[in-house]
């Protein structure tokens, strides 16, 4: 008997089949996102491990749907929009998720104290920007509603923009208040990696901008 | 009445508007890294202050135009050269701004003293890189003299050299007399970023090569 | 007299004579490679340094042929794959070679006393997934082998997940027992060289992989 997955592929035409991989990484992000917010507001080292170990199987998860993106690129002869912007979409955001689970490890592995307003700052914009991105990707099947996806890209450009002056005041305030230089080589690692995360995100927006000229 | 904008695009064929989008990239960056020599020879941090202030507004100048770039690359369908060409160009110019602005910021956050060999040398590569890269850029709109497009690329990548040995000597001898860790840390920023400036201008340098090869 | 070296070239299509380039590649690698893993097991200075240059004139070659490969693309109208797969390839095997040099510069500069396991492992790793890529780009000019090349890609993705393992201990055990502040920063760009060269190899691995997933 066929599984409910395989007859919903048969309804599926193949070159629809993007859509549903880009929403469930978008999916992800966000749990991704919400679990780093929630890292950061604890300061329990066992809750630290305990969140990690969900947001690395969410990786994980992510590393699979981006490769799945991959191949099936090479087995479909025809995409909903051009190969290449399918390839650096699938790219982007699976370097989203590569930077927030970059950002939980060293939270864990250096035990830094998170309780500080630029760690917390920047993972609430990460959230925001990947709730901005979710609503742009998910707006891509139907490529309708032009002013929704023109809004969420201005949402995911202004965190990046806030993230970067964020990280500039944290690295000076750091260099000016740490006197540790393992904690201070550490918690710069931290805000580079968190920042580079909303970075990753307006690569997104670039890319659905780019989708969205050439096709709406 | 029509604007003068207006009627000059009139006369401009819609797939020769990137020619003068480049050109003006190259020309910011000219100004940019003339600035930037301005600031490493002066120590007075007012000065600095300025000539990040207006750094920061050619960075923003590069930003929109490397945007527009992609958004008129979505919906023009002929290209004087092949689009990915297009695109690495102005992606490759535009971290060039990129690296210039970050350091320029460095030097101004940090107060770092730049009355130093290595960080001159950097300053003044990068300057030599911009006008071989202009040269390069400009020729690109007749491609004609092929033999001024190359001597520029060649410029281009002896920059790329001596900016890589210069960097190495600069790295070397931080580690031998720098004894605050913190400066120290603030100093290697400032040397990579330089760095990467002149890597950029080599990514540019490989672009313009590509493109003459196919078209020439 | 025709050169053997032109005769051998009037017998080998134009779209063949990318193969070569990249087999010429591998082999290049192969051998910075065992000369890395022979540097790290030395601790002799003036031993560091010859390996060095051996290593440095195998990267100018490995520039030489990339340049090549890229050139012959802008020449060459009918390509055995996909112009951006082996745009992509080059410049990832090229990767490849300038971590591996920049990890022997590191060590040779900063007198880095390699008798330590993280290095070694990752120096091992390095060799083992350059002959993984060698296996994986030779298959590649009689795509017959499917099961090889597979069984090639999967031994590189298993070094690099190893790489990512193996300099998270070595980082996490230098912050507990490195107490000079510029030898802790010193290897930990060592590590981070290191760990690159395994991501490159992996970079290596997935164009491979999209390459044969469309064209076997």
């Amino acid at each position: 008997m066929a599984s409910l997955n395989s007859i919903f592929s048969i309804f599926t035409p193949k070159n629809k089949i993007f859509y549903g991989f880009f929403e469930a990484l978008a999916d992800k992000i966000i749990v991704m996102s919400t679990r780093l917010k929630e890292m950061v507001s604890e300061t329990d080292l066992d809750k630290h491990r305990e969140i990690l170990k969900a947001i690395e199987n969410l990786e994980h998860e992510c590393d699979h749907i981006t490769h799945t993106i991959f191949t099936e690129l090479g087995r479909n002869f025809i995409t909903p929009f051009d190969r290449e912007d399918i390839h650096y979409l699938g790219s982007a955001m699976d370097d989203v998720a590569d930077y927030i689970y970059s950002s939980a490890k060293k939270i864990t592995a250096y035990r830094i104290n998170t309780n500080e307003e630029g760690v917390n700052r920047l993972a609430d914009l990460i959230l925001q920007g990947s709730e901005a991105m979710r609503d742009a990707v998910y707006a891509l099947r139907e490529m309708k509603d032009m002013r929704k996806i023109t809004e969420s890209l201005v949402r995911i450009n202004a965190v990046e923009n806030e993230g970067d002056d964020m990280f500039d005041t944290s690295i000076d305030r750091l260099f000016e208040i740490e006197n540790d230089y393992k904690m201070l080589i550490k918690r710069r690692e931290l805000y580079q990696s968190l920042e580079t995360a909303t970075d990753k995100l307006e690569d997104v927006a670039n890319v659905v901008e780019s989708i969205v000229i050439k096709y709406a």
